[in-house]
C-alpha cells in the first residue's frame, strides 16, 4: 500500500500528471463539470486509487467516492475536494484538495499497516461533483445533493446553455452511480485563492467560518429596439438597466464596507438578448452576488441593493426579475476541529493563523451535517480562477503533512461525537 | 407584364407571402444574412421576378439584382432596399422596400407597354446583401462593397461568430455570382422606424440627410479572478468597465442634445469573456455609437465619450482599446430629387415632409456615387428591429404609388444629370 518512491516526490510527480488533463496554453487547466475532459480526469483518478487498493464508487449525482475499509462496518472519514474547474481556470483550485487528500490517504493507510493499529473510522476521498457551477448551476452542486440541501432530481435535470441535462452528461462520461455513503466525519484542505495567508506569512490557514454571500439571478426586461431610429426618450433598454445595476454593485461594495467588516459585491454572468449591434436590448440575464463578514452588515447591503434597483428601474425605463437565489449566512466551523488543526500544526511546526473564507467550498456543505475541517494553502498573490493561479510546492507539500496528521488524529478517534 | 388581379391586391398578396419566410411566433421574421432562410427569401424573389420575365442575376458580394431591359444598352434606374432581417426583426424593415421597389418597376413596364413609349433608362430592382449587419459586421455590407467603399474581397472573408466566412454561406445558399451592374440613378422606399411621420400626420417623408454617427468597437481587457475571493483593492473588472462605458454613454446623450440637434447613443453588442458566474470578466467587447443631426454637436459628445473612457479606464482598473470604427458624416441627399419627389406627392394628392434618418440605409451610400432619392412611409409608434413593427396596408400602398411616380419621372429622364 505504501509508496516506494519518497512520498514527496510521488505526490508532486502525481499532481505534474493530473495537471495535464484539460491543460491550457496558459498554464491552467478546462475542465468544466461532466465534460468529457471532467470524465478524464475522474477516469485518471479511478485508476489512481484502484492502482493502491482502493474501492472507486459514483453516488446518485457522480460525486465520486475512492474507499478504503479498515474497519469492517464503520463510518468513515472522508477527505475530499473537486478536479472539476472553471474554463480556463487553475490547475490548484479543488484537485490540489483531491490529490492531498488521497496522499493523506495512503499514508496513514501505510502507516496503520506498518503499525498494526485498527482505527476507528474507515477513510474515504471524495471529488464532489461540479464544485465550480459554470457549466451548470448551482456550484457545490454535489456536495449540496450529498448534504441534502438540494434533491438529486433537481440536479440531474439542470441543463446546461445547451439544453443537455446533468444526468445525461454524467451517463455520457460513465460518472453515474447509486453508492451511498456512511460519513462520519469531514476535512478538506484547498487553496486560499486569496492574499491574507502570504500577506501574513504563514502556511496553514484555519478556517474558522465562511462568509454570507446572497446571490440572485436578475433578469432586467426591456423592448427590443432599433439603434438607428429610436430616440432615447422611446428606449427600454435592457442594457443600460443591466450595468447601471453592476456599477451600482461596485459602489455598494464601497459605501458598506467598514473597517471590521468587508463588503465584496460581484457580477460574473451577463447575458445580452438578443446582442446584435443595431438592436437596443430586449433583455440581460445577470448574477449579482453580495458578500460579507457579518450579517448585519450584509443585510444592509443588501437592501440598498434593492432600493438602488427600484431606482434603476425608474431610470432605465426597464423592469427588473430577481429569480433564483441562493442565501448562505455566515456560519462557524466546529470549534473542536479548530483546536485539533492547530494542534496538529504546533505538532508539524507550521506556521498558522485563522481565516474566513469568502468563497465556497465543499466544506461549507458538510460541515452543516458532519464535525468537519477546513484547511488553506497559501495562493501566490490571491491570484484564483486563472491560468495563472499558483501554490508553491514547499506549500502544497506542508499541505499534505498536515492534512495527514489532521486525518491520523481523527482516524485514531479524536474527533468524532 | 401588367398584373391580372388589381394590383394594390398583388402587392399585399405577395407581401404576406414574403413575410411567411422565416415568419416567427410573435408576427416577425428572423432572416439573418445569407442563413438558409435569408436563401429561400432570395430564391422567392427570383421566382418571383422571372415569372415576370425579369432577368435575376448575383454580383460578387451577393447582391440581387432583377433586371428589365426596356431600352438596349442603357443604364439602368435601380429601386432597391433588402430582404435580410434582425434576429426577431420586424417584416417590414427593407423586405418593403424590395416589394414597393418590384411592384413600382412592374406597373411602369405595363404603363410603357400599354403606351408604346421608350423611355431613357432601364429598370432594375436591388436587393442588396447584409444591410443589417448582426451576422457579419459591418451593415450595408453588399451596398458598400458595390459603390467602393469596401473591397469585395475583405468582405468576403468577413466570418459570423462560427467562424464562416461571407463567401462561404453565399456560397451555401447559391446567391454569389459576378454579375456588374451599370447604374444611372437609385430609389429606395423604407419604414421611417421611428414616430415623425406619425406624429406629424404625414403619409411620405423626403430624406433630406443622414445623420451623422460615429460607430466604435471597444474592448475592455481586465483581469480573470475568482469573484468568491478576490478583494475590491485586487480586481481588474471588465464588466464594470464596460458597464461604466454603457451608462456614461446614455449620460453623454441627455448631456449634449440640444432643442435643435439631438444627440443619440446606443450600445447594441456586448460581449462578456469568460461569462462565469464565479469569475470576474477578463474581457467585455462592445460596440458604442454616437450620432447627431450636427457635425458640432457630435463632435463635442464624440470628445466627452473619450475623456469619459479615460475616467473609467483608471477607476475599473481595467484598459479600453479601441478596434474599428465606422464614421459617417451627416450628408445631404440630391436636391434635385428632394423636388423631383415632392412634385410626384403633390400630383399624387399625399401629404409629405421632409425628415432625416438617423438609420443607415443601403441609399446612404448609393447616394454618394449616383444621383439618388430615399422616401419613408410612417412606422406605427415607430417601433423597428422588433417582431411588433407595423406599417398599415393603406401607407404601404400609398408608398407603392409613390415610388411608382418617382421612378416614372426618373424613366422620363427627368433625373439623370
Amino acid at each position: 500500500m505504501a509508496y516506494e518512491t519518497p512520498p514527496d516526490d510521488a505526490f508532486l510527480a502525481d499532481f505534474r500528471s493530473l495537471s495535464t488533463i484539460g491543460a491550457t496554453a496558459g498554464g491552467g487547466v478546462d475542465r468544466q463539470a461532466a465534460t468529457p475532459v471532467d470524465g478524464q480526469s475522474r477516469t485518471w483518478f479511478r485508476g489512481l486509487m484502484e492502482g493502491h487498493g482502493f474501492d472507486v464508487h459514483y453516488d446518485e449525482v457522480g460525486n465520486q467516492f475512492a474507499l478504503l475499509q479498515l474497519v469492517p462496518g464503520a463510518p468513515y472519514l472522508v477527505l475530499g475536494s473537486h478536479l472539476d474547474s472553471q474554463p480556463l481556470g487553475g490547475r490548484f483550485d479543488g484537485a490540489y484538495g483531491v490529490l492531498a487528500g488521497a496522499h493523506a490517504a495512503l499514508r496513514l493507510a501505510g502507516r496503520l499497516a506498518a503499525e498494526g493499529r485498527t482505527p476507528a473510522l474507515n477513510i474515504a476521498v471524495a471529488n464532489w461533483f461540479n464544485e465550480e457551477g459554470c457549466r451548470f448551476k448551482p456550484s457545490m452542486m454535489g456536495s449540496s445533493v450529498f448534504t441534502g440541501k438540494l434533491p438529486a432530481e433537481q440536479a440531474l435535470q439542470t441543463t446546461d446553455p445547451h439544453g443537455v441535462t446533468v444526468q445525461q452528461a454524467l451517463e455520457d462520461i460513465g460518472t453515474h452511480g447509486d453508492f451511498t455513503l456512511d460519513i462520519a466525519c469531514y476535512a478538506e484542505i484547498h487553496i486560499e485563492q486569496g492574499r491574507s495567508l502570504e500577506d501574513a506569512g504563514l502556511t496553514i490557514g484555519l478556517v474558522e467560518s465562511t462568509w454570507g454571500a446572497n446571490k440572485y439571478e436578475f433578469v432586467v426586461h426591456g423592448e427590443q429596439a432599433h439603434t438607428g431610429a429610436t430616440v432615447i426618450a422611446d428606449r427600454h433598454d435592457a442594457l443600460l438597466g443591466a450595468s447601471s445595476l453592476v456599477v451600482a454593485a461596485r459602489e455598494i461594495a464601497e459605501q458598506h464596507s467598514t473597517d471590521d467588516h468587508m463588503v465584496i459585491t460581484s457580477c460574473g454572468e451577463f447575458t445580452v438578448f438578443p446582442n446584435s449591434p443595431v438592436v437596443v436590448a430586449s433583455q440581460v440575464k445577470l448574477l449579482v452576488d453580495v458578500r460579507s463578514t457579518d450579517a448585519d452588515v450584509l443585510a444592509a447591503a443588501d437592501a440598498e441593493l434593492h432600493r438602488r434597483i427600484a431606482d434603476i428601474e425608474q431610470r432605465a425605463d426597464v423592469r427588473i426579475e430577481r429569480g433564483a437565489e441562493h442565501i448562505w449566512d455566515a456560519k462557524a466551523y466546529d470549534q473542536a476541529g479548530m483546536e485539533l488543526a492547530a494542534a496538529s500544526a504546533d505538532e508539524l511546526g507550521l506556521s498558522h493563523g485563522t481565516v474566513r473564507t469568502l468563497a465556497g467550498h465543499d466544506s461549507t456543505n458538510l460541515k452543516d451535517i458532519v464535525p468537519t475541517i477546513m484547511l488553506f494553502v497559501p495562493s501566490v498573490e490571491g491570484i484564483s480562477h486563472n491560468e495563472r493561479e499558483l501554490t508553491s510546492d514547499e506549500d502544497m507539500l506542508d499541505g499534505v503533512r498536515m492534512l495527514t496528521e489532521v486525518a491520523g488524529r481523527v482516524l485514531a478517534g479524536e474527533f468524532v461525537r
